[in-house]
């Protein structure tokens, strides 16, 4: 285990009609000017969008609008949000939605307080300052974690390039999350949503680092947790104790308790961004195909090979071939695409409508033209790269 | 599961060395004149105090000490505290210790600002404010895990009464924890800390709440690696690993996370309670003699069968018998009293000097004298009680 600094002081604020607390929360926390930032139609038709105003409208605060999220969320909407900041004085952001939208407001947030454009801050050219105007927010889909999470992740649409950022002092002060809130989520948004939260557990659970053995376990507990609970949110959509487990394996998989202690590898993340910057594919849908075609890649590498086959027997009831490992290993990649596949989600890119004519440019990116490897777990190199993507089409 | 709030600001700086940035944090948590809370003479042997002292002097900071908090600290250490920071203008309380001195602190941190007599607070008679000193720590004993709890237990000497109070203000602002820091750790102290880590996991996790997986899981996670890395820190002292895991866990298994959304128990925390507010017997040895008999006990009661018989498969890998789960369950309670006898802590209370001459008393206290029950998982009736004891004896 390696030496780590750790917090999370987000208040998390869990159950039935929760969200009806959102202006008395929101007074709590000092706010008195406040940008409510949202998406599109679904909080309007859910109903939700009326009890967040009345809510609002009842705490006596002055709110504006700031609707037009929109998944892979842009950097043009951002800009709007920090002009508007800076005019109306706002003091508080309200994200209602799912990660694009907490995204957003987290790099509203902190964009406010920088002089230059934001999009200095979100590429990395220029560290977050001290000063951010807090966030808190009403989560509506399981999946990104950016409820407690440190990071951000915005798109510049005009250059088709997708970054994200961080800080400690990024993470929103509350989280309302009540399940009820995600019985209305179509079924693709349900099995994208549970396969981005594995994909976070498991860009930590597979690490370099050893003596990682109770960071592991919470991961295997995480990852056990949605197996078990995403096919039952498909069949009854209103199942509350499974929406509820799914909620909360999607913010403990990213608020990085898992992550202590350890190298993370995050391969995964770093392709299905070069992939949807190039192709408008959902983020689940792109770590569908990745993760167990990058996974059955790693069976072929030796040193790789306990780790999979801990995987497999853990949180996928494998049984252990002492004598051979990597067949065992295999049996985990096995399941977790038949579980993908149950789930409605697609294996391969072609299934997800997008061709090989970017593979060449897929790996120069990632490599920096084939000069560096990616990954920790196991560093992939540009003919790793090429040859996965062979593997996805 | 239930709805809840749960909140955990607490920074965890986790590493060896870690104590060296002591002045830095505390100058960072803008402190400027600080009570250096402490034990006896096991920091001065290790060179803990002389790195500390250093730290603080390093940092330019105002500090006096307090020594002297002895295990089951006492309410008279905590007034002498709350003296020395009214007369001193104190700004921060700096716990040098295990889960007697972090109680003394959070104690000293409220009483400061309550007018009248800290028992009140520490009785329940009255209820914190919301002004305190902030605390923070370096932790030497990973058991009672108040390095992240939002509460303390102190003990009125005089009239041998242990309470406890908490609010969610008491969280330290930061924690301190270099494993190599408990290498020292006499074999007794290490096991009955990890015997206090587990009771803290089994009193969330035998719960009457259902639809609680993820936190299940996440208990057997801790469960698990305590289970695991206490032979190995007790045979190999200084095995970095094993003390990290086990430090870890106390954090995790009482800065409440996995007690989320469920009713705990905490049973058996009220009868060694009493016990210890009897005879002078170290907590987690009070646990070890209570635990297991308290859980064979239940194993007669149908109703308790099932979640028994789940934490003896998932937790000690026992064979689930589907025809007979109360054999699967009594397994596990066996399971759990190896560990304890391997690890050199008592499973009767004649082995750890305690009479049965309070019995009575003892049941009478937990029931008010039978017109109540205690415990949640299974309700425990004075008549339970008594058996109980006997079965302990």
């Amino acid at each position: 285990m390696n030496g780590f600094t750790f917090q999370c002081g987000t208040k998390m604020i869990f159950g039935r009609e929760t969200e009806l607390c959102v202006g008395e929360e929101l007074r709590r926390q000092g706010a008195s000017r406040v940008l409510f930032v949202y998406g599109g139609s679904s909080i309007k038709k859910s109903g939700l969008y009326d009890t967040v105003v009345k809510a609002l409208e009842k705490a006596g605060l002055f709110f504006l609008e700031l609707p037009g999220v929109v998944p892979n969320p842009r950097v043009s909407l951002v800009r709007e949000g920090i002009e508007i900041c800076r005019r109306e004085k706002i003091d508080f952001l309200l994200a209602v939605g799912g990660g694009s939208v907490i995204d957003s407001c987290k790099a509203i947030s902190f964009g406010v307080y920088y002089d230059g454009d934001v999009w200095d801050l979100i590429s990395g050219k220029v560290r977050p300052g001290q000063e951010r105007i807090p966030v808190g927010d009403i989560l509506t889909l399981p999946a990104a974690g950016s409820e407690e999470s440190d990071s951000c992740v915005i798109s510049d649409e005009t250059i088709l390039v997708k970054a994200g950022f961080g800080s400690p002092l990024m993470r929103p002060v509350f989280s309302i999350m009540n399940p009820e809130l995600t019985y209305t989520l179509p079924p693709y948004q349900t099995a994208c949503g549970c396969m981005d939260i594995m994909a976070h557990a498991m860009e930590r659970y597979f690490s370099p680092t050893p003596d990682v053995e109770m960071t592991d376990r919470v991961t295997e507990a995480i990852l056990t947790t949605v197996i078990h609970n995403l096919p039952i949110a498909l069949a009854e959509p209103e199942n509350y104790a499974a929406r509820a487990e799914i909620m909360l394996c999607g913010t403990w998989a990213q608020n990085d308790m898992t992550g202590c202690g350890r190298i993370q590898d995050w391969f995964n993340h770093g392709l299905e961004h070069q992939i949807s910057g190039f192709y408008d594919i959902a983020h689940g849908a792109g770590l569908a195909i990745s993760f167990p075609a990058w996974m059955e890649y790693l069976c072929e590498k030796k040193e790789c090979v306990p780790k999979l086959a801990q995987y497999a027997v853990r949180v996928w009831n494998a049984e252990m071939n002492f004598e051979d490992p990597a067949r065992t290993a295999r049996e985990g990649c096995k399941r977790l695409k038949n579980l993908i596949r149950e789930a409605g989600l697609p294996l391969t890119l072609r299934e997800a409508g997008v061709g090989n004519e970017r593979f060449e440019e897929i790996a120069d990116n990632m490599t920096d033209g084939g000069s560096r490897t990616c990954g920790s777990f196991y560093q992939m190199g540009r003919e790793d790269i090429r040859k996965l993507l062979g593997r996805m089409e």
